[in-house]
């Protein structure tokens, strides 16, 4: 049973999750080879995974068998339950909460090498409209207070199967990260009445140096502060705070927009492996002012080491102006 | 010249450190094979690094040549930059202050081959002296408010050499991690005043069930909420907030204890990479009976993914009762 516990001292939860340890792979591996297993997520082996949640089947086809283009399972290591019975519990000085939430599996395609950059942008729009629709279903479970949306591309950036997916999971409790964002929009919000993030891009867009690349309804930047080289942050220029009301519209537009910073980084980079993850309200906030959603995409160049993990300062030897510009000149073929 | 930004957002402090993008190997590489290339830590290439700041000569000798046994010298490729002139701005609407600060390298041994947990507890208990003299050098400098002591020991870790070394990084600033810690042991303190370090380690020495060992003056422990598997803290049992304070006898029982515990996990887990870190109060800080200085030891067996990123939170697949019962288990030749 997965148990959620909390830092007594630095207050940060943790997620204890024995199950996930018995999955293939679990085990740090560096440059794992292709190790002739079948891939679960791959046509005709839909036994391999748990029944699916949600499935596109253009051509039709009977459930949990081949014919679909893209599918959502839940993962079958979870590292959260929704079967938990809900509790929270103190003992002795520490704080223990259930395992409760969900964690699923976007299987984004069916076609096993080729990666999400490499589809065209109505497929990145279905994955990014299949975690959408997860969401308002999962809305629903009122244990649930968040939905971190994510995408491990590449061992290095831990994943640890390479048939392209993303996946989702839900959790009790509102993330410290999410928190940490919310309260300072809010402090901003109070002060200038205006959105931190909408000012940042307001000022990025005018002075160009950190803009990687800007489309019709969203702006690529290599932020002021990057904790890494070349992460960046992709935003919706106008003021947006939900992620789960952007309308088909927008999903199309960031679905272009992420095709091509994936396409640059991929180029640029020469096949970096990539992390990258949704940062939108809790579920079942209000609409907001002053927090305005954005996806930040950090691909994997290099080691946190034991300096980050003593001080949670990152060191970053790539300049983002200059991280900016090599991606700005990067050309990615239509 | 490298520079303190800080994000407008998260308030988090990034190092901007272009000269680090010179240094050999700093792209990721994740299992890098031995280039053929002098180690710039071995004896007879004392100027292949710049010159020393410390070292250990027992049979005497030259400085900067030959005969050592253990040296300290500035990092050739510095995060930081001591000849900076300090200052402080603001650029639109962004924070920036000069990279003022320190890097150093302590080369623990003139053994390439021979790591820190197969030295004897004597050179142990050296490199910690050694890290103690240098703190005592720079608080000198008003400047520094912060020293960061940290391991990085494997490729996984961080490590771009294999020569056994750990480093230090002097700060402007007191890094969040530290602030963190000594704002809720003041919380506590305040409430009830006791130190929530010793209230943790009475807790578990009486409990038991995450105690991986005990020695006359040290206790290692699984902690509640490890974050990673196998995650440790290593801390002294009597209330000591400054590490800078710790006498002869003290570094000595350290330097034993941290010997037994890295033996372990080299035992335990077949050599893994391993970063360890000191968290001591800031430099010129007070004696304080809230804070109560530790070390934390990390071995790399599961990567940071998107979720870690995205939401702050780790999940970590190995329950600490069993990593402590497991390392308890493991005998380790005197």
């Amino acid at each position: 049973m997965p148990q959620l516990r909390k830092d007594p001292i630095t207050g940060r939860w943790v997620i204890i999750a024995p199950e996930r340890a018995d999955r293939p792979h679990a085990i740090v591996r560096m440059r794992p080879e292709e190790n002739g297993e079948p891939c679960p997520f791959c046509p005709g082996n839909e036994s391999m995974t748990p029944p699916e949640l949600l499935v596109h089947r253009p051509i039709g086809g009977a459930a949990n068998g081949p014919g679909w283009t893209l599918r959502v399972v839940p993962n079958k290591f979870p590292a959260l339950r929704v079967e938990s019975q809900m509790f929270r519990r103190g003992q002795g000085p520490y704080d223990l909460l259930a395992g409760i939430g969900a964690h699923e599996v976007i299987i984004e395609t069916a076609e096993h090498a080729r990666q999400l950059h490499e589809q065209g942008a109505a497929q990145i729009h279905h994955v990014l409209a299949a975690f959408q629709s997860r969401m308002l279903d999962l809305v629903r479970d009122e244990r649930l207070r968040h939905i971190v949306f994510f995408k491990n591309s590449g061992p290095a950036a831990g994943a640890t199967l390479p048939h392209p997916h993303s996946q989702l999971v839900a959790l009790p409790m509102v993330p410290g990260e999410t928190r940490l964002e919310m309260d300072a929009a809010a402090r901003h919000f109070a002060e200038k009445e205006r959105c931190i993030f909408c000012d940042v891009i307001d000022h990025e867009m005018h002075q160009r140096e950190r803009v990687v690349l800007e489309t019709e309804s969203f702006v690529a930047l290599s932020p002021w502060a990057a904790r890494t080289p070349f992460e960046l942050a992709l935003l919706p220029k106008e003021h947006r705070s939900q992620f789960e009301a952007a309308g088909s519209h927008e999903l199309s537009g960031l679905a272009e927009a992420l095709r091509l910073v994936l396409r640059k980084l991929d180029r640029a980079l020469e096949r970096p492996a990539v992390n990258l993850w949704l940062h939108t309200l809790p579920l079942r906030e209000p609409r907001s002012p002053s927090y305005h959603w954005h996806l930040e995409i950090k691909p994997v160049i290099s080691l946190q080491g034991g300096f980050e993990w003593a001080s949670g300062f990152t060191i970053n030897p790539t300049p983002p102006e200059e991280a900016a510009a090599f991606l700005r000149q990067t050309e990615v073929p239509a």
